[in-house]
């Protein structure tokens, strides 16, 4: 591998991504993307007496089946990287407790998926790892619980909330295969621009999502139309129009091909998520659901992911502390 | 790099660490191992209003100090890694949030520095970068709020509770540099014997221990006594007597060579810690501060360092769940 201008590490050898899961909540199986997914759950809970419980089975089902349909043996992967918006990260190191492959946590809030997927896509180029697994997971009662108010008190949402996705995301990448395959990364810088608003989670992720945007087309050179597609991951309607803005304002046109997760997720006018899907399992389950299928049928050959994160708490808020964003991107192509 | 056996990567030209920097909290400052950190503190909130601001500060000061030792720009640095024990890891983001240096977010518990500079040697030897920065922190009133009581509340402990570190350690490293050097490193798995008392870490941590420990030497083929000095991050008394148990059971004896961070780093008769020291921080520090310099001084010529990380959080003990651990092995010699 060759670093790249300021950020970019470009692969010799491109790691492939051998194969995807994805499972999402009701919610989420009600949305425009539904029949992309591998399973739909009936409801939040999934036979568990807690979300937290639910949310650790989720991906422990999305990781197995990952596995299943990459006909890897879960013995020969060598590595995993795995984390979740709990505290503690506790959905993945309780769902992948029994898994039997070293494990690295990792917290980048809602880029945790792509976070992997770069470290996992060294690993492989370098010969630390054969085969790795990626994945990630959110749900929507576990983390309104944790990061805002109590369901029960059935709190109203300001415009600019975003709808946590319940899910998860999985894949298994390989030194070998027939692609897709991972051919650069632009891990991310923290940028925090003051904004203090935790109910505003695009406009504070937004201007992260931009800077690697712009740092991952300078350094390789490339315009946006290189790609099919650029996705982030959960910015929402705001979050969207703020980095198309920002785009702009430095001459990218990026409106012809830039999408965001959070957008994708749920329908607009019949699912009321005022500003759209957010959490780890939202770029992952859209990504291991539609994306992978589009590449995998040469629907679309290149495609750029960038994943945000928000890396806050409920505490830092309380603190009247601003958020810090972070997003970091991964070219993939067939 | 290559793999040896089940799960160790052997670098072929092993990265260097370039420096280290500790800072330590007033209670660690009056212990035993007090004069070999860069600064002790004079009290747990070293001019902020609260605990977790006291955290930031802490991180961000120790690595400030690491790259100015280094020698090295902060803007040659490619790549960090970083975490705490924290909810949503905030005392690494907002501590780093001005360093303007891709960030990797990572959660290992207390075995995340040592998880850091796994994954920071397999980015310097494969050329992903350069320069990598790894740095961990703790805070003793940050997590007994979080994890335990409010201070406040002026709860008995149990004998086999531990003392967070409060403090935090940071290393550079570097592609180029006389040693030490990372020739080896264990990644290890998630181990879950059972226990469920959240008052006893070193106990929940010690199987993980034991498990990255013998994997490694197997791996590598090696004794105990290759090593001048075997050291696990945070199990305490009753976790490092543990990990002896269970070695010598297995056949190997590692009394002779074997310690704990958390043993080491307060003394047992006058500060009244219990079970000794725990937290991200007291590898971190003790490293930074004490064996790097015996490497440094080719008073030691070889040691394993194994962190340790209990993956669980207050809800998970609420809800009676067990607690799972992990172990995370690094070769270090000169």
């Amino acid at each position: 591998m060759k670093r790249i201008g300021k950020q970019t590490i470009k692969f010799d050898s491109p790691p492939t991504i051998v194969d995807v899961a994805s499972i999402v909540g009701p919610k989420e199986g009600e949305g425009p993307m539904s029949k992309y997914f591998d399973v739909c759950l009936e409801d939040e809970f999934w036979g568990e007496k807690t979300w937290e419980k639910a949310e650790s089975k989720i991906i422990k089902e999305t990781v197995n089946k990952a596995i299943t349909k990459s006909n890897i043996a879960a013995a020969d992967i060598d590595l995993c990287f795995a984390g979740d918006l709990l505290n503690q990260c506790i959905s993945s190191s309780f769902g992948l407790r029994e898994l039997q492959v070293p494990f690295f946590g990792i917290f980048g809030a809602c880029s945790t998926f792509v976070e992997g997927m770069c470290l996992g896509s060294i690993c492989i180029e370098s010969g630390a790892a054969n085969n790795v697994l990626c994945a990630a997971s959110s749900h929507f009662c576990s983390a309104e619980k944790q990061f805002r108010y109590p369901l029960e008190l059935g709190n109203q949402r300001p415009p600019s909330a975003q709808w946590t996705v319940t899910g998860s995301g999985a894949v298994i990448m390989s030194k070998e295969g027939e692609g897709p395959y991972i051919t650069a990364i632009t891990p991310g810088k923290i940028v925090d621009m003051g904004i203090k608003d935790a109910n505003n989670m695009g406009a504070a992720m937004a201007p992260a999502a931009f800077d690697t945007l712009i740092t991952h087309l300078k350094d390789l050179d490339r315009a946006p139309t290189y790609y099919d597609a650029i996705i982030s991951g959960d910015l929402g309607y705001i979050g969207k129009d703020i980095v198309i803005d920002l785009a702009s304002n430095k001459g990218y046109n990026i409106k012809s091909v830039y999408n965001d997760c959070g957008v994708l997720m749920f329908d607009k006018q019949s699912q009321d998520t005022h500003s759209g899907g957010s959490g780890c399992a939202c770029i992952g389950t859209i990504f291991s659901g539609y994306f992978f299928k589009q590449l995998k049928q040469r629907k679309m050959k290149r495609i750029l992911l960038i994943a945000t994160g928000a890396l806050m708490n409920a505490t830092t808020t309380q603190q009247g502390e601003s958020i810090p964003g972070i997003a970091h991107a991964i070219s993939i192509e067939v």
